[in-house]
C-alpha cells in the first residue's frame, strides 16, 4: 500500500512540473542563465546569420544540416506539399471570417488530418512525411485565414517563391521585397524550437497515446492559442497600441510599476538572461520599421525596454522573443491577430521533431495527481439530501 | 550554473512521468492496488448502482450530489444545450463520412469552439457552462458522426428522452428499451473520470496556457484517439471477432501466450488488482448480450478472462475497462469504430471538471527535457559540407 498512499493526501510537487524531466532530447538547449539558445547543437545567433527556415526546419527533423541535394529536395517536397485538400478550404470558409485565427487554424489542421487516408499509419516515415507535409500547409492555411478574415479568396501558392516569401504572398497578396522575406526568415527561425514549451509538450503528450501526427499538432496549436503562451506576442502590440507614442512611454512604464501591471513581452520561466532571440529581432526591427515606415513601433519598444531593465534588469526581466516580433509583424502590415498563427507557421518544425523524436522510443505521459478529496462519501437517495 | 546543469547529459527520470505528481485534485481516485476507483469520495459501485450519468456529471463539476431541484436544472441545461450549430452538422458533412470517427469528433469539437463568440471569456463560469454545453453536445455530435457514416442524415435530438437514451437515439435512430438505456448510462458513468489518465493530462496541458475549454477538449479527443488509450476498446472487439467463436478462445489465448501476442484489454498502467469497472461491466455484458441475442459475444470474452487470469492473475494481470464495454456495445448493434466516440460522450464530464480545477489556480505546464544532443556545433557553409 505505501507506494499507493503517496497520492492521497498533500504532498510536495513542483507546480507546472517545472523543472521537472519529462524525456532526454537531442533536439535544443535553452540555457537560461547564460541566455544561449541552441537548435541540434548549432547557436541561434549562427542560424538567424547564414540558414533559412527550410534548412532550419531540415536541421530540426533531421539532426544534422542538409547537403546542397539534400536541402533541394526537401525545399521541393515543401513546394509540392504546399496545396491543400478543398474539404480544408470549405471547413476554413465556415469558421475564418469570425472565429479567432488559432481556432481557425486548430480546426484547418484538424480536417486535414480527417482528410488524410494516411493518418493512422504509425511509421516513423510517416510521422516525418506528414511533418514536412504541415510544415508546407501550415502556412497555407494560416494564408487562407488571412484572406478570409479580410473577406478575400485565399491566395494560391507560387512555386516559384521560397517558402517564406510564399507565405507572406499567401497573407498580403503581394511578392515581398528580398529583404522583408528575409527579415520574416529569421523570425520563423527564431520560432521554430525552444525546449520543453507548453505547446510541443502538449503535442508530445497527445502523440504518446499513439494518436497520430495531425492529433499531435492540433493540440499544440490548440496550446500555443493561450494568453500564457503564443498569445503573448499579441499582448505586446496590443500594451503598445494603448501607450500610443514613444513620448508617453516613460509615464506608461513608471504608472505600470508603481501599480504592478503586468509588462508585457518582459520575463520569462527560463530565460534570466536576455533572451538571444530578442537581441536578434531587436536589431532587425530597428531596421525593418525603418523600411516600412513604421519606426514609430521601434521607438516606443526600445524606449520602454530601456526603462524596464533599469528597474528590473538586477532581477533577471528581459524583453523575451515575443517582444519585438510584433512591432516588424506590424510594419509587414499583417493584423495583430494573426501574429500567434505566424508563431504557429514556425513552431511547426519544432513540434514535429520533438514528436518523431519522442514516438521514436514512445511512453504514453501518464503523472499522477495527489488526491486531496474525501475517501469514503457515502451516497444519499435523493430523498434524503 | 549548477541549477541549468542537470538539463544537459543524461539523468534519471521517470519515463512517460510515470509516478510523477502532476498537481493535487479532489476529483477522483484510483487505488490500483486495492481495485478502487472513487469520484469526489463515492465509491463507483456506489454510483453504478445508484446514480445516474447526468447527476454524476454534475458530481464531478461541482464536487457534490445534487438537490433535486439542482439536478432538474442541470438536466435542463443539458437538454437545452443538445443542439449544434449548423456550422458543425456541414464541416461533419464534409469529414465525417470517410474519416476515423475520433479525427470527426476532433474537428466538431473545433468548429464548435471556433463558432462560439464567448470561448475566450477566462472566468470559470464561462468554462463551466462551455463544460456542461460540450457534455450535452459531444453526444449530439457522436450521433451525427455515426448517422453520416452510414449515409444518414442527423437525428435531432429529442427533448422528452435522458441524456443517455437520447444518445442511443441520436446514434440509432430509434429509442432505446429502459433497460438498454440503463446499460449504457451505467458504462458512460463508469468512464466519466479515471485520475490522470493521458487524455485527462492532455486536456489539462493545453488550459494551462489559458487557451480556452474548446481547445482543451479538442486535445483530449486528440488524445484519446490514440490506439494506447480509448482506441483499446476497439481492439478488444477486433481480437474477438478474430478469435471468432467461444470454443476458439483456449487455443488462440495458448498461443498468443505462447508468442508473447499482446492480449487486449487486459492490464493496466495502475490497477494490479481487478479493475471494479471490468467487474461492473462484465455482470452488465453477460445479461445485456443476452437480451440482444448476442451472448455469444459475452462468452467468448468470459472464457478467455478465465484462461488469462489463471495464466496471468498472479502478476495483476486482470481485465480492464475495454474489456467488456466493447461486447456491450456490439450487442447494441454499434459499429465498433463508433467505441471510442462513446469512451469521450462519457468522458468529457471528467475533462471539464479537471480543467475547471486546475485553471482555478492555474500554472502553466513546462517541464524540461534534458538535453543529450551536440553543445557546439560550427555551422558549415553549405559549399564546404
Amino acid at each position: 500500500m505505501a507506494e499507493q498512499k503517496q497520492f492521497v493526501g498533500q504532498a510536495e510537487f513542483a507546480k507546472g512540473l517545472e523543472g521537472v524531466i519529462a524525456c532526454e532530447s537531442t533536439m535544443g538547449y535553452v540555457d537560461g542563465k547564460e541566455g544561449k539558445l541552441i537548435y541540434r547543437g548549432y547557436d541561434i545567433f549562427e542560424l538567424a546569420e547564414h540558414s533559412t527556415f527550410e534548412e532550419t526546419s531540415y536541421l530540426l527533423l533531421f539532426g544534422k544540416l542538409p547537403s546542397q541535394s539534400e536541402l533541394d529536395d526537401f525545399k521541393q517536397k515543401l513546394v509540392q506539399q504546399r496545396a491543400v485538400p478543398k474539404e480544408v478550404i470549405n471547413a476554413l470558409k465556415i469558421v475564418a471570417k469570425t472565429a479567432h485565427p488559432m481556432a481557425s487554424l486548430r480546426t484547418g489542421v484538424s480536417v486535414l488530418g480527417a482528410m488524410d487516408k494516411n493518418a493512422e499509419d504509425e511509421s516513423i516515415e510517416n510521422y516525418t512525411s506528414i511533418g514536412i507535409s504541415l510544415i508546407a500547409k501550415m502556412a497555407t492555411i494560416a494564408g487562407a485565414i488571412t484572406r478570409f478574415r479580410k473577406g478575400k479568396k485565399p491566395v494560391d501558392p507560387d512555386p516559384k517563391l521560397d517558402h517564406t516569401a510564399n507565405f507572406l504572398y499567401m497573407m498580403n497578396g503581394q511578392k515581398p521585397d528580398d529583404y522583408t522575406a528575409r527579415v520574416m526568415d529569421v523570425s520563423l527561425i527564431l520560432h521554430a524550437d525552444h525546449g520543453m514549451n507548453a505547446s510541443t509538450f502538449s503535442s508530445m503528450v497527445v502523440a504518446s497515446s499513439m494518436s497520430d501526427m495531425y492529433s499531435a499538432i492540433t493540440a499544440g496549436i490548440a496550446s500555443l492559442k493561450g494568453s500564457l503562451h503564443g498569445g503573448a506576442n499579441e499582448q505586446v502590440m496590443h500594451m503598445l497600441d494603448e501607450i500610443g507614442s514613444v513620448d508617453k512611454v516613460d509615464a506608461w512604464v513608471d504608472d505600470a510599476i508603481a501599480t504592478k501591471k503586468k509588462l508585457m513581452g518582459f520575463g520569462h520561466r527560463v530565460y534570466k538572461a536576455y533572451d538571444p532571440r530578442a537581441t536578434i529581432l531587436g536589431e532587425y526591427s530597428q531596421k525593418i520599421t525603418e523600411a516600412h515606415g513604421r519606426k514609430d513601433l521601434y521607438d516606443m519598444a526600445k524606449r520602454m525596454e530601456d526603462k524596464v531593465i533599469a528597474a528590473y534588469g538586477e532581477r533577471g526581466i528581459f524583453p523575451n522573443v515575443d517582444f519585438y516580433s510584433g512591432t516588424i509583424y506590424s510594419a509587414f502590415g499583417i493584423e495583430t491577430a494573426l501574429f500567434t498563427p505566424i508563431f504557429a507557421v514556425s513552431r511547426i518544425s519544432g513540434w514535429a521533431g520533438r514528436v518523431i523524436e519522442y514516438v521514436t522510443e514512445n511512453r504514453l505521459f501518464r503523472p499522477r495527481a495527489v488526491y486531496t478529496g474525501e475517501m469514503e462519501a457515502k451516497y444519499v437517495p435523493m430523498a434524503q439530501r
